[in-house]
């Protein structure tokens, strides 16, 4: 995700291009999460995955009057001093990259995570969860979503964990969605900067709920196109994939939002000496956003379930025209054929031996045999149009 | 909506006016929410729709004795002092169109609301809820449901918060629902004049629920046009697509009531010094009406599936009619154009070396060899109409 | 409903008698209730329907000594003083036809009943339900059902309201399916007389319970005509539209149990002091009755559900077997049609000048052509039965 | 049932003898009993259905040194004295056959039943229930099922009713499938003997649960032979019915089963004085028999829902294959029949008056003209052959 | 299962090497488990199945200096000395295979164990279950799955009793997957050493829930071969079994993960004093991983149905392209065959008495009538050609 285009991407790609390989209807996510969590190790080990990145260390100060910013990236060393020197501050440590176990077990120790809890962070495939320790202090795991060109959901996963006047969180990516959040904080208007520290935690998940409504636009938007395809009557190609495929989005989406409900409605549970009620309110409101965008994936799985009734119905009506077309012509000639092949017939007038044969076939020697019969042959075809006319054949439906 | 004809738009239109442009059968209205949702704000920022209308603000004032209408449109200055003068009465500030910052920020100090509060009532996609605030004040969502030419439901936000002596609605257009109501205010011999304030609350919703039955009723008339249209044996255009555009409005129909019903299950179960029992007596009755709304959608869905199966099965008896045809004309000629091209054969009685072959054929010069072949047709005709007769192929079914 | 006939008209009507018009698929009672239920008034408000019978009011009075019987129809200033002349007695009021308002106002008044209470006697499409109201007073609705010659499950409102030692019953017809009760009351042998008047309650309701199972016991009837006309692969008109049809019943049935059964076991929830355990034995007894028609309900859904899946099946053999037999039709007399085509050709043996030309067909020359081509076709003809007897196309499958 | 052959004929019955009439994909049972409940009496009123058994009554008495078995049948009057006389022992009183209205009547009297009960008792059609009446006494119904020759779930009823020293067991048929537990109850060491009274009534539970399994197995057996001969591409004649119907029988089996499962957890949530601790141990046991069977007839229903695709499926690929066959035929031979007609035509070389026409079907006069056509039609058909070879249509699929 | 290639089996066999006998897409293992619990006997009865393997004994003991193993196979009598004499260790006593009935029936005496709880053990079809026992100790069941070469879901029971200071574990297989445990026991370096016993107890559960997740990437492997499969439009033979066989695997795998996910809920509710918070943590990880493991059950049971949907329209597909090419030949040779049949028809221009006929056929006559014919039909193939391209039946869809 990179910062500068974050909504632009999420824009449904033209139907045209969708066919990349790597096309897949099953949720191919989900089987490479399964061979991933198949390492049967010590629970609480920590494991770095391959090609996870070299881990990038930030921290925003604030407090009402002023807003710090500073990189600690291969200087960890610098940041507990820094820390005790600004305490009258409230500290976003924002850690982006996994990809270095010593400095993973130094953050775990000196912040008190249970190794449980990094073993969670750093195997990144989490639902979304909120858990409380140390009497008090907050873990919570979201999901944030992007919708990509190739018409996959891709997720990262993000974690967080609140302290006394920090909030740590970490995230296996260098970009995020959060920096209109960022922008926010460093706004001295703000009243972010007002509000005590936990309300940094619920802006985080409130501005990560918020990216969800880009995705489903986008998904809404391929499934108007595909509707409008079908309307159209041009089908592109694999049209029943592209139907499948959006379904597995919607799918994986709702299978995204409904742990990150559930964790709000936990966190509305908590009691008043953990999230007080100041802070319920807004956790309220980001409640409702979450139901909404459990709505929208209903109403989306409806529509597409409506679209592939209509992808079959009208595969059907297609078979029904062919036949038709076949049925038509063949009734039409069939009979005809039956009638030239009837004067075809070779039965002679004479037996060869000079008997004179009458009943053989006297229409061929009549004189207006012929036109008698391309006459019969004509009316032949008009009742058969007309029945056909009758039936609604010759219309389109 | 135009109170004048707030009930004839809900008829349902013709068949033959529906395939309006802009038909569509998934929820779009899902895909456009979404994209206003978009933007990732600090929650509580109050967003102006574009195209909001200027807002209009009118008052009823009414007591035991008397009732006084008055606009306050463009002097919102003389609204506070207004309703301080008549503290004896109680006051429904109804404001209409949302299109004017500072005064909903305005409305927003001078009454108590909450930002996020505000927030819900201009980003018009709330679902229906009840919030209580200030220990014992009501914030309602509730949704008007109107059925368009189009074949779509159209739904509006009411949004309503009590205080001690006044109602203060919004909704962002300058017609609704509520005029049946307006009336019974302005009656001397209304009862609900005599009631607390809370009672103004319920009487809104309940004018809402109620305005929910047109909406079903129409929907209904349109699911038995379809009907018939299929008994008639005449399929309208893009007869599917009706069907699972209907299902669309139905499915939407169940999405708005669920939280309509919720909701008020949530106010029966509010404690008595907020909602008194005496109020909770007509809400059961309004929890009833939302429960047969919710049991006339459920009707519907079921109604809309047996169409679908009735429409696939009957697409599918077309098609078995259309092949009845073709196999009933092709077995009856196809063995028929077989003998008359076996005696259009040109086998030859004479080598052309004067041998006489006399088992070339012989049928050709026989005295009755046409008769013959005649009759033997007219035989394998009659047998085949027997057999098909007997199958039932001939008659309709 | 007449008492004379009320289990006879139940039996399911032949196969033959069911297609009269207004047959629908669709449950066009639930759009008519939306229609009637249209009308936005002040909650409370008395409206009689038109057409509402002129009310009948009869009351059975009986002690373990005595049963009195009086109708009081035209005749209501007499009622009360009756009831206080004969105060030793428990009485059944039973108010038949709702066309009279003011008599139904004074009814109100002196029973002290709400006047939503009364709105929901009179709107008669309330769902099973039952209200405490002046502490410890019950208000039960029951649905009253009937299946009917047309096949439609017509179902009647029974409203009652119990009292210090009377029953006050409500509803829009004559006649009802209470008489077998009434049969009970006047019996002196009858344990009911010498239970409390609560007990009156509760019979009413069972007896309303028992009545399920006739128009259960009529639509597994005719379910089972519709499988035996199936099986016995006679098919009558529009099968498919009385399976679907069958079903709609079967669905509203579910429909109007399920709140039956919610308002037992609400019952049953009730303190000791509003229904004591002595009584509750019945309502167990009575809860068991509705599970066991709901379960009734769902083996009828899944019979429907299998008989859906037969005649599709069905559909789609007897296309197979058009398919069949012009399959077999053409792959035999198509390759003959060649040959014989093939012997009609006109190639000469002479070019006109002359030049004999030997290559051209010299079979139609040789003297046992004509007997080999025949006996060709016959081993075509002969292989290809052999080969479709394998595959079991002439057998039935 | 026969205790001589109870498992044999739980065997599933080959597939040939299955026809048998009677034979029903619907539920005729549930029409049954809705007919039979048609009546509607006082309830309490207890009713011997016709055909029912005259009873027989045995009594087995055990305690832990001894085993006393006799039978009451016609002599009642001698069973209560018996009973008082060895008060030392426990007794399980079975009573096989309901013909006999006033010992039915007796029999609730001496033994305290609830009319309710006894009435629930003779209708044979209860769920399984558990009832706690008397303050501590158990009424519990269990339905034995057996699998049918006929491919029919056979279920009877048995009722059974605790007392300080006895079980009191009702059933309608002389056999059953209690024989092991009662060869259990005179073996010497049984520990059975040692358990206070409920433990047989537990026993009995359990048997009947055991014997759910020999139900399922049989189902099972017969699905794994309907999926032999799908596989084996012999198809039985109405192999759908067959589905249909074993689909009937595994719906019916779990609505047998769920209300057994209900029972024995609401047994489970007894009090510690009504069902101690250490005989619940074994009822946990019997509950996860229970949930057992659930298990093994959600597995059918999944496994008949895949037999059915695959039927459907296959009557698909055959319709694909009749129509491969006809158009592999069809487009071979229709163009070779287009040809042999061309040169089949009459096109003279002389206008009849002596002029040559050398433009009409030169073919026909040239020395390889009858050669050169074989060899372009032998062309077609080899064109045609491969195209075909490519699609994979001359192959199986 | 052998330890040294316990994940390489679970890879995804070759799609060609899957159609092995015994292949079935029906729950065979559930007719089996039914017919074994089929033996009607005394509850907690101790049977060994036919076949079992005669037991092996091993014992891992282990504290925080040090890790003894042993085995006690054929030697139990040195076990408890053994035990006594090693008090200070914590042990795992692991039992493999049951074929030993005496030795079971010690084990239960020694170490206190119910006998249902024994049976539970030796009948192993147990669901996944805990139970707490003598007022602390757990009995748990886990079933450990593994994906068979013949795409069989393979599950074996693991049975597990705890004690004060041991693990008592029961299995029927001489191999499992509890390999990498046993390293870890070994390890020195292991915090599972300095655990409490009950936390060996947690550590088995959560090795056997990791192994869940190889035999779900296994079946997910399967299911990408099967759309490429589809996708390559290289159809394997019986791919619809294919697709129905590896539903029921996962059908079944859901099915043992369920009571997998509850007995950890149960666990999680158990009070402290039996399962302390400490462990309760990781527990709760455990937790986690069966809900994703029912996560990934429920995204393949989705992609399973999305295949199904295409394979089925990829049918419908082919059918379709079949009747084109059908239609295409037929409706451009038809038409043809009519014409030079109608040519081929002999009427006679002299009535063989010598009259002229001008009217019949004078267009066999003309100089220009063959070439205009093969014209006329050349211009009617060129029309049809033309509609065929305009309504895409030339390309490929």
């Amino acid at each position: 995700m990179t910062p500068s285009n974050s909504s632009a991407p999420n824009r449904s790609p033209a139907l045209a291009e969708t066919m990349a390989p790597g096309f897949s209807i099953t949720d191919r996510d989900a089987t490479r999460q399964a061979r991933e969590l198949e390492v049967g190790q010590r629970p609480g080990t920590l494991n770095i995955r391959d090609g996870a990145l070299k881990p990038r260390l930030f921290v925003m100060s604030y407090n009402d009057a002023a807003c710090l910013e500073a990189e600690f990236t291969d200087r960890y060393n610098e940041l507990l001093p820094y820390l005790q020197e600004h305490a009258d501050f409230k500290h976003w440590i924002d850690v982006r990259g996994y990809g270095d176990l010593p400095l993973m077990e130094q953050l775990m120790q000196d912040f008190g995570l249970h190794p449980l809890q990094m073993e969670d962070v750093l195997n990144d495939y989490q639902r979304a969860k909120i858990e409380v320790f140390d009497e008090g202090r907050l873990f919570m795991v979201s999901r944030m979503t992007e919708f990509t060109r190739n018409l996959e959901i891709d997720d990262d996963q993000l974690s967080l964990f609140t302290g006394p006047n920090y909030v740590l969180s970490f995230q296996d990516d260098y970009d995020d969605c959060l920096d209109s959040l960022r922008v926010r904080i460093r706004s001295n208007f703000s009243t972010l900067r007002r509000h005590p520290i936990l309300y940094l935690a619920y802006a985080i998940t409130d501005v990560v709920l918020d990216h969800y409504y880009p995705t489903m636009a986008a998904i809404g938007d391929y499934i108007e196109e595909l509707e409008e395809a079908i309307f159209a009557d041009k089908r592109p190609r694999r049209l029943l994939n592209r139907i499948l495929r959006i379904k597995k989005d919607v799918v994986r989406f709702r299978r995204l939002v409904y742990p990150e409900r559930d964790k709000i409605a936990e966190i509305l549970r908590l009691p008043e000496e953990i999230v007080p009620e100041t802070l319920k309110i807004f956790y309220r409101d980001a409640y409702d956003h979450a139901i909404q965008a459990l709505d929208l994936a209903e109403s989306y799985r409806d529509n597409i379930s409506s679209l592939t009734d209509l992808y079959l119905s009208d595969q059907s009506n297609r078979m029904n025209e062919v036949m038709k077309v076949l049925t038509i012509i063949s009734t039409i000639f069939i009979p005809l054929s039956f009638v030239v092949g009837l004067y075809g017939m070779n039965f002679q007038r004479d037996d060869g031996h000079g008997h004179f044969l009458p009943l053989n076939m006297p229409e061929l020697y009549s004189p207006w045999g012929y036109p008698m019969v391309v006459f019969i042959m004509s009316m032949v075809v008009a009742t058969q149009l007309y029945y056909f006319y009758r039936k609604g054949w010759l219309t389109n439906r």
